[in-house]
């Protein structure tokens, strides 16, 4: 199903689907104006945020979708935002949703087969308490008690966030003033969480321990917005000790850019075991790749 | 010359040269702990920041050079940092390394070569005031006053600023409750800038100009920080209409990303009218090239 979050863009699907001669099925997304009280960036839920619609517009899409000869409306959807840690916004905004599931198949004998939940499952980055996934689907099941509905979730960041490890070598270990700085050889473009987010990742170096003291890690690129972490303890380290970025999973390399002529990261997966490459490094020949052949 | 900026990073520049037997011409990084009045993420010649050395430790780093038989110390570089639009703290930090220079020459028998004076001249985003080149010019030369010396300078964001374009199309129209969203095909992968620095960019609906009202213009990015810009004037829109988001021909494509499998878009170069594609679009099979091999 295509999910349509305005009625412009519905308008879109149906003239997109007459001119194929097709039906298409379409969910909508709607914003149930619920803070989920993460950070304003990744969140979704409210009015200001751009994302979906409200309920009475909802309500005028799935109207005129049932009308439509092109337009088979089968699912509903709302995503309040993400790393939520509180079950609170979740069950208020699922609620709203679930009523608005009976109002459409009352007043518009429109019987929605589809009710996606969104993703938005928090994971452990630092010391968060995370919510309990039994409550959490119990508090959908509720929602929807009586309804025959399949429930599709997407909770991306919870199912591979905490898989993930950034792998960065040690360059120099340098003091400016009182301040000291462990410069590694990744990035702000490889991992661009603590820079957009100030998010916290856990960081360890591997295989020290010892002469720990207070250090920002920063990155060899070309901004103060270049670090991976503030004022946190490390050990001392050398020159190629490798460390570990925790947490890097989701919104790790999927952000990557290739800022100040940086390629891409070579990915590791590891399995039994065993690890294998499954994404070659990117060299400066893949950079240019698109550009040279039309350059004179 | 390589530009060093750390003792632990000319430790290793020494090391390097000795295995290759050659003799290595470096320059320094001093950081003149000048607070350049600019974001916090593009000002890099303060102690707090991790750029450059302070004036202490460049003298030891000279003295150090001068003795080694695989270096040959020939530059001097300092940069407080980026989009500057005061001459004072440039003025300042001048005179600190252009006083540093003469004293390496009086004490220690260095005389350099090279003084690169870092780069971070402003453009007009919006409505700044311009550090005025002349003026910027002889605030350097007065400071060197007497030393002969080749200056270097690095203004990027001056030459290239203001020549691009980010031109991206209308997709939809939409309101949440009292707020209208301009929906266009380009996003926070495309241009970072409005997202990481709540940069401004002026924005052109081309060929339109009437019912205009405020608006957010925003991507189709699963983020509320997928933004071009909050509450500007614009014009009502259409489907397919083109938008100029000026200023982004420095920090646009550089720093563009693949976030949400979104290819990188394509460049054109306008010269004497003409245009040219000077970089393709990147597709789907340019963005899993590195991986398919390795997939089983």
């Amino acid at each position: 199903m295509i999910n349509v979050e305005s009625e412009a863009e519905l308008t879109r699907v149906e003239l997109m689907a007459k001119n194929l001669q097709k039906q298409a099925r379409i969910s909508i997304r709607v914003n149930p104006n619920v803070d989920p009280k993460t950070h304003p960036y990744i969140s979704t839920g409210l009015h200001e945020n751009k994302f979906g619609v409200d309920i009475d517009t909802a309500k005028r899409m799935y109207i005129s979708a049932k009308k439509s000869e092109y337009l088979d409306p089968i699912g509903i959807h709302c995503h309040i935002g993400s790393q939520l840690t509180q079950l609170a916004p979740i069950k208020e905004s699922v609620n709203i949703v679930a009523n608005l599931v009976r109002n459409i198949k009352a007043a518009l004998d429109v019987e929605l087969k589809f009710f996606d939940v969104g993703g938005g499952l928090g994971i452990v980055y630092d010391n968060e308490t995370l919510i309990n996934t039994y409550e959490y689907a119990q508090t959908i099941l509720d929602a929807l008690h009586g309804l025959d509905i399949t429930i599709v979730c997407e909770p991306g960041r919870y199912l591979v966030g905490n898989s993930g490890v950034f792998v960065t070598k040690v360059l120099y270990e340098k003091t400016n003033g009182e301040k000291r700085f462990v410069v590694v050889d990744g990035a702000m473009n490889d991992l661009l969480r603590p820079t957009l987010y100030d998010a916290y990742h856990k960081i360890e170096v591997l295989g020290k321990s010892e002469n720990s003291s207070t250090c920002n890690v920063v990155g060899p690129v070309c901004e103060s917005g270049d670090f991976f972490a503030k004022d946190i303890e490390l050990p001392l380290t050398e020159h190629n000790d490798l460390m570990a970025i925790y947490s890097s999973g989701a919104y790790g390399f999927t952000m990557a850019s290739n800022y100040n002529t940086r390629g891409k990261v070579a990915e590791i997966a590891v399995e039994d075991g065993k690890d294998r490459l499954i994404r070659k490094r990117e060299t400066f020949e893949d950079l240019i790749a698109l550009e040279e052949q039309y350059l004179k």
